[in-house]
């Protein structure tokens, strides 16, 4: 089996790494051979949350095809938000809740829908695929449906985002409010200095 | 709830017409309302499989938006080989399994998978959705696999094509193997007589 990389959009936010991270992993767990990798550094919202998790960053890629010839996109599917070689490789599966705007020259494997987050498509996945979500990686993955929701406020939330929180946060042992408020005001800390300076 | 329009490519082949009823199908047992409707006369093939399994032809339509503002779109997903009007709808579903050239305005559910047919990856939908499939349509579904595959002979074919054709042939208690030669045999006959007369 061709090794893979597994990543999400540049100026990478919390889904775009966490999901990338998930789905590598669901991908591993059924006998792929993946890497998630990001295509710019996490912020800082993103930095606290996998600090809580005790997670390393992801490696930073600025092509795809010196390290393979297949990948993965999760949280993205258009080429303006890709890597830069993206025409030079094979897109092989796509993991998305955005509008579309994409070209492939093969068949491929996507599963998108209007969901709050990328992640929240991946609890689905992982639940079909019988994989077990590990308590850190659920602790990353509810921090990428509390951020790209809002804490479950924002319009796009969706009935089936607030289960997967509620399920996720059982999972990782997690009270999800006071835990998502911490995260979105480390990210907004960000905002107002870069506002500052 | 809106009501959809369920089609798949013109000039419809068996995989084409099938899938838009097992879909249609499928989201009204979901509670969503929709038609399965197709952009073309079925072939000589399609018809032999519909009236062995006592099915009528779908409704033929020359344009979505007279009748609908959203539509599903199953075995195709280039606007080139879809209904004329597509870009005055909302393309809301796509089950596909071919390449992609697809632009959209708005989120969407997408499942496509490299699989040997649009119903393979309906099938395993069925599955997931936990909603059993009717004999009459499990013997459809058979019938638009071996269509694509050419009775699991194709390079397309995997093995997941494999054990759906087994376990619809089970549910619809047809043996595939010397019904799908007939069903062959009806559309071959279609092609010899274009190239006689
Ligand atoms: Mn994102
Ligand atoms: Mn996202
Ligand atoms: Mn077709
Ligand atoms: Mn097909």
């Amino acid at each position: 089996m061709t090794k893979k990389l597994v990543f999400g959009h540049s100026n990478p936010d919390t889904d775009t790494i966490v999901s990338a991270k998930a789905y590598s992993y669901l991908l591993n767990q059924l006998g792929e051979d993946t890497e998630a990798v990001a295509l710019g550094t996490p912020n800082e919202e993103t930095q606290y949350a996998l600090r809580h998790f005790d997670e390393p960053a992801p490696r930073v890629i600025t092509a795809a095809k010196p390290e393979v010839d297949q990948v993965a996109l999760v949280d993205h599917n258009e080429a303006a938000q890709s890597v830069s070689d993206l025409a030079e490789v094979e897109i092989t599966n796509i993991v998305d809740h955005h509008k579309f705007g994409l070209t492939t020259s093969t068949p491929l494997f996507i599963r998108a829908e209007a969901l709050g987050s990328a992640a929240s498509i991946l609890v689905k996945m992982f639940d079909e695929n019988k994989v077990e979500i590990p308590a850190k990686l659920a602790g990353l993955m509810l921090s990428a449906i509390i951020s790209d929701t809002l804490l479950l406020k924002s319009p796009t939330t969706t009935e089936f985002d607030k289960i997967a929180v509620k399920t996720l946060a059982e999972i990782a042992d997690v009270d999800f409010e006071s835990y998502g408020l911490e995260m979105l005001k480390a990210g907004t800390n960000l905002s107002t200095k870069s506002e500052l300076e």
